[in-house]
């Protein structure tokens, strides 16, 4: 899998090159370029926003811009990659999306600053809106690093023995249990007398009740 | 407003040294300090996780290593600051969570990795668990920086003219509206009449009615 990035702060995505994610990339098992969007600016200040047409607060990246950037990464590429765009007014990503865009051969993840970007080169290159988190944010840089986390762990070996893809919040609806580990004493606090019985079955009903009692959102 | 992260991967939180928050910090809008729970692991090994009472794949962060942490770095402070552990099973953070935080004077974020954390030191600390994005990743830290980001946007003086906290999505309940900006006319798309027309009320309708038009989750 191949993902490549248009953003105005490369360096954020330095992240990536940590922990399990940055072990993956060493090993092969997926790939990143991270396109600045700066570069493809006009002129000699390399400007690549402009204010609103009808007016408003805030300024909007310029759809020659971006256009240029992804016709110089992606033009030439047939059939087209995936792109999405990291927006607050996107759809809400869910955990069966990540499984499907985990699948893709290469993803296209552009980041908006500012107000956003001009709807043309949207819909010129049919970008998905998508959003993570009911919230607002500085721009598309923190959402796709989360994007990118959710997908990657999907991929084949990325995942070692500390971390599971099973028995997971989201995956089957219920949320998941507390946990318990080392020491089984702490501050006077014990470890639930069932999780230390070795009886599996009363151990399941028990972690099911549990998952159950967690507020659901 | 002050943030202490408490992560196994420092070096995640350097994004926020850059653009705006990056500007804010300089500024002193707010301060950062990130801790690593490996200086608090146990042995020389320094260990900080441990299996899983009751059986189930993967490891989770001992409680007495955060607990050490959480000791040294606000075990003094009184009254304790409002403690966030990212979690998938947590609630979900919303617009108004974020606007609710950034009036704090200290935010304390643990992020989980592994399978998670044990529960009696989320109890014993009164953790609040919460949840951004409806889907796993690979810890809590990509989250913490959107939450960050959440907050520290709506401390005065962060945001400069090129953002603007009003007529966001989620704020108002209904999402914004297509943006345009130059050129006027690209690849043969023009911006749409209206928004060039100077009539301020037919803009406010059409955007509106655009507005109303996006899908809502």
């Amino acid at each position: 899998m191949h993902i490549t990035i248009l953003t105005l702060f490369p360096d954020f995505f330095q992240p990536l090159f940590l922990s399990l994610l940055g072990k993956a990339l060493e090993k092969g098992l997926w790939s990143l370029e991270v396109v600045c969007l700066r570069d493809y600016g006009i002129g000699q200040r390399k400007t690549v926003d402009a204010p609103c047409y009808g007016g408003g607060a805030g300024m909007l990246l310029r759809p020659d811009v971006i256009h240029h950037a992804l016709d110089d990464k992606i033009g030439k590429i047939d059939p087209k990659p995936l792109c999405l765009y990291l927006s607050a007014k996107g759809t809400a990503v869910q955990q069966q999306h990540l499984e499907q865009w985990s699948a893709q051969q290469h993803l296209v993840l552009l980041c908006g600053r500012y107000e956003g970007v001009d709807q043309r080169v949207l819909d010129f290159w049919n970008f998905q809106e998508v959003s993570i988190g009911e919230f607002v944010v500085c721009g598309g840089e923190a959402p796709a690093l989360m994007l990118i986390e959710g997908c990657i762990r999907w991929l084949p070996g990325v995942l070692g023995n500390t971390e599971s893809l099973v028995c997971e919040s989201f995956r089957d609806g219920l949320l998941e249990h507390p946990h318990y580990t080392r020491p089984y004493n702490w501050m006077g606090m014990q470890v639930p007398n069932v999780l230390i019985s070795g009886h599996h079955q009363k151990i399941d009903q028990w972690r099911l009740a549990q998952s159950q009692k967690q507020p659901q959102n």
